[in-house]
């Protein structure tokens, strides 16, 4: 029999990157990419307009372009024919919002919009919308509603619904031409499928809506906002469960990627949850954390009360009949990154290159030599503020310890422990609330980069930590989802659940615990938590005079 | 008339320096220094012989080598006959022992005593006598002694006595050879005159001497030490106050400087004390800040009762007929250097580079141009320890305010503004004690290094700070203390403050507060002060663990 293989697609910030999996042997086949033409947008629209300082935006061309050039490239690189591509599953950014007219062509492409921000792509990153936020939550906490606790008793102006709600108060005009403010992921399905659907697993975390309840409802609304038309009435689309069948291609899409008609297109994910899923973790109690320049820690449980500290409690964020816990965390990555960037001697810089290796490495290999004496520094991972579980974007990064005796590499070492700390701190705010992390999977860029810092969480965390092999998790989640739309019949969670534990990555390297470090780990966790509890407590003295 | 000079002896760390001051006009003819062969010893005796970590000596002939070539040097540069020097003053660090023999004669000079440490000059950073500081503290408080509350309730292993003792329990061979215990200073002063003499104002500080009742008792050495004879024994010389001559030149001393035999010498000091004199700060209220690697701040008082956290309080120990204190910062122009060489990027290198500047005026430039609302960073100046006022050496700098954001030069511009609050901690330590500092001059290599420092100091502390124009203020407070010894009568007060006020350097530059910015920095010290109580309430919380 010919080899059949499902596509999946892994929109990011800056780049679309799609993987042709094998269905029967799990085989990552081909990789391609394709960054976005115009990248972030957050100085001047494509026309040239100026925006404002919060504006993190997108174009929608590009994200369409990428979606044939992707495909049309995976299947030349390949060999591979249309009629072998069985299945179509993607992901995107959380919280990535889109407002489309009633045919679902975005705003910003309609005659006469070019200029103006609100009809653009605002990326998860968009900052714009805290004053919308921040009245979502008062009125929320004043009406007791029951969905404020699900999502770790926080509105956060990243999510879905603050941002629409800014389009609405900003721009009328936008507004009023919009038929519907989609999920990015959900505007490329209508395009793709030719059918207006919303993804549940997408629409429960950062939009608030409960299987069950709904989004929040038009009374709360009318009571926020009482000049203004519920936004939700703007939330068109059939809501379709975690891994189902959204549609099937049609023919113009089926065209530009160069794909036959009729292929399924599963419903779309966010990008960290499917990486659960290209991950594997399907038993309660796995946390997958997707690490890279941050961290989101992903939970699957069987119940689904809400975690203080912790963003969202979804059913069927990721796996199926199960919750999906979403914890992160807002530097990891970027915080080594500046370090090397903004603190390093060029003494340093000269050594790595004299050896040949990066800057990074170098420190770690100093690091790595390190006795625990040694470890006289102490630092607070706060340089982008906090999400789990303090969720305080205000805090900042803290070093103590320094003397004129402190080398680089010591603090760079207690910036990944700092790192390791803050982890251990969400998998803490996971067993607090009743659900114990079993097995911790780790995928992302850092796992593969730092060896260091996966022994580091293991020793800290106290457990094992799995690192997946493939180095595209999402996008195999994604591809995963295509596979098991694929055969065309009613799916149940059942046959789902196969298609996972059947192409799920297995781990690649697996870091235990050195418990002879168990001790002097746990002292300085204590440390940390004391260090953290001090500069939570009192943020002001350092920001700003009280008295 | 022929011009008439005074030489000045200033014995550092590593090298001794020379002044020929005219009498008349106060100018600095000339300058003259001369580096130790040996350096610090730390590592090996100069046979061979490896010692101990905690040690910092120096050897005696490099002292010796010194006075002689520098004083010949200084009169065949600028050309002066040996009867015009009509006075020689010196001073040497504070708290640098050497045993000699009964003749004066330091015992590492002894045959068969160079493989000996505890023969040779310990130094004022010799770290050794940590064990007798400790229990003299612990004696001194159990007892009650009236001498403790002097120096600040704390005896720390820098001082004299500790030293002393250590020699006696560590190497009682070189104790028993030893016929005096002397200061540097006295040592060399006995070398140049035949005479064993003590100078009043060293021993007043660093050795716990009072005029009238002397050092601590035999009783309190037989109590804390019950299994060896009081040190105090061993503690020969008369007292000579402040500023009167101590002796002549003899024949042999006489040669071997290139003078005439006769010449007056003056009674030592400690090179910071010499410092007041030079700076010509010679009225109560006066405060003059010596300000280099760390810094030591200087206050002339009517009354002399001891202030927490403040080193000492002696009569005389720098201008007559007043009590003389001294806090200490124990990091300061270390501090910034440590930053530049451990921890900017080869970037800001570059740019310094390019510019013809170096890394520290480069950041200083930028740290200038930064707005008060871009002052984002709070740092404790604690990368030394603490000296005044809170007396703790095991405390460690902190860094708060982190983002991935910051920029070195807000890391530099907090490490210059935590130096400054440090300073201001020290003049309110003063204040409280009841001892208002009315005028604050600086002097050092910082106030020629770095005017924005000053600048800073003076917003700061809301008061002007004057630079003296001398760039060798001991050395000058040296040879005016040899002027004031020139005339070979009995010498009053009256006559010494005259000689004081006459060659005392004028200021060179008056740094006036900026009153725009004293609100801003009243509020930012707030936030130091209780993040400076916070971590010296709680230092093991980040030492070690508690619990």
């Amino acid at each position: 029999m010919e080899r059949q293989y499902a596509i999946g697609l892994d929109y990011g910030t800056l780049s679309v990157r799609g993987i042709l999996l094998d269905m029967e042997s799990g085989e990552e086949v081909g990789v391609e990419s394709f960054d976005y033409p115009h990248g972030v947008v957050s100085h001047r629209l494509p026309d040239g307009t100026e925006i404002g300082q919060d504006y993190a935006l997108a174009v929608p061309e590009d994200y369409l372009e990428g979606l044939g050039k992707v495909i049309k490239g995976l299947l030349k690189r390949c060999e591979v024919k249309p009629e072998q591509i069985k299945g179509i599953g993607l992901d995107v950014t959380s919280a990535t919002v889109i407002p489309v007219d009633d045919k679902g062509t975005p705003v910003s492409m309609l005659p006469g919009f070019g200029n103006r921000p609100h009809s653009y792509i605002k990326l998860w990153k968009h900052h714009g919308a805290v004053k919308w936020s921040d009245r979502m939550e008062e009125a929320a906490r004043e009406r007791g509603e029951e969905w404020l606790p699900l999502s770790g008793g926080k509105i956060r102006c990243e999510m879905f619904i603050p941002k629409a709600l800014e389009t609405q108060a900003m721009d009328p005009e936008v507004y009023r031409k919009c038929g519907a403010f989609l999920e990015v992921g959900d505007w490329l399905t209508w395009y793709m499928t030719g059918v207006c659907t919303r993804s549940m697993s997408m629409a429960g975390g950062n939009s608030l809506y409960q299987r069950g309840s709904g989004y929040p409802s038009e009374e709360f609304f009318k009571a926020a906002f009482p000049d203004q038309e519920p936004v939700t009435r703007k939330f068109r689309g059939t809501m379709i469960p975690l891994g189902r069948r959204a549609g099937r291609l049609v023919r113009e899409a089926a065209e530009a990627m160069g794909l036959l008609c009729g292929t399924p297109v599963a419903s779309p994910m966010v990008d960290s949850h499917a990486a659960v899923v290209g991950a594997g973790a399907d038993r309660a109690g796995d946390m997958t954390a997707v690490m890279g320049t941050s961290a989101c820690y992903l939970m699957n449980s069987h119940t689904g009360e809400g975690i203080p500290g912790i963003y969202s409690s979804t059913y069927e964020a990721h796996i199926p009949e199960m919750f999906g816990y979403e914890g992160g965390q807002s530097c990891v990555g970027e915080c080594l990154d500046w370090f090397v960037s903004n603190c390093v001697p060029s003494a340093c810089e000269r050594e790595a290159e004299e050896k040949g290796i990066s800057v990074h490495a170098l420190l770690q290999n100093k690091v790595r030599e390190m006795e625990p004496e040694a470890w006289r520094l102490m630092a607070l991972d706060w340089w982008n503020g906090v999400r789990s579980p303090l969720m305080r974007p205000e805090l900042t990064g803290v070093i103590t310890g320094l003397t004129i005796h402190t080398k680089p590499e010591e603090i760079y070492r207690a910036l990944m422990e700092a790192v390791c700390f803050g982890a251990k701190g969400i998998v803490e705010a996971f067993c607090k609330g009743g659900h114990p992390v079993e097995r911790l999977i780790a995928t992302g860029g850092i796992p593969a980069k730092s060896p260091l810092l996966m022994q580091m969480l293991a020793d800290i965390c106290g457990m094992e930590v799995q690192v997946c092999r493939s180095k595209m998790a999402s996008a195999r989640g994604s591809a995963i989802m295509g596979a098991a739309v694929s055969d065309g019949t009613e799916q149940s969670a059942r046959a789902l659940k196969d298609w996972i534990r059947k192409l799920g990555s297995p781990a690649e390297v697996i870091y235990r615990p050195d418990y002879l470090r168990r001790g002097i780990y746990e002292a300085r966790y204590g440390q940390y938590c004391r260090l953290a509890d001090y500069f939570s407590s009192k943020p002001a003295d350092y920001q700003e005079d009280k008295s």
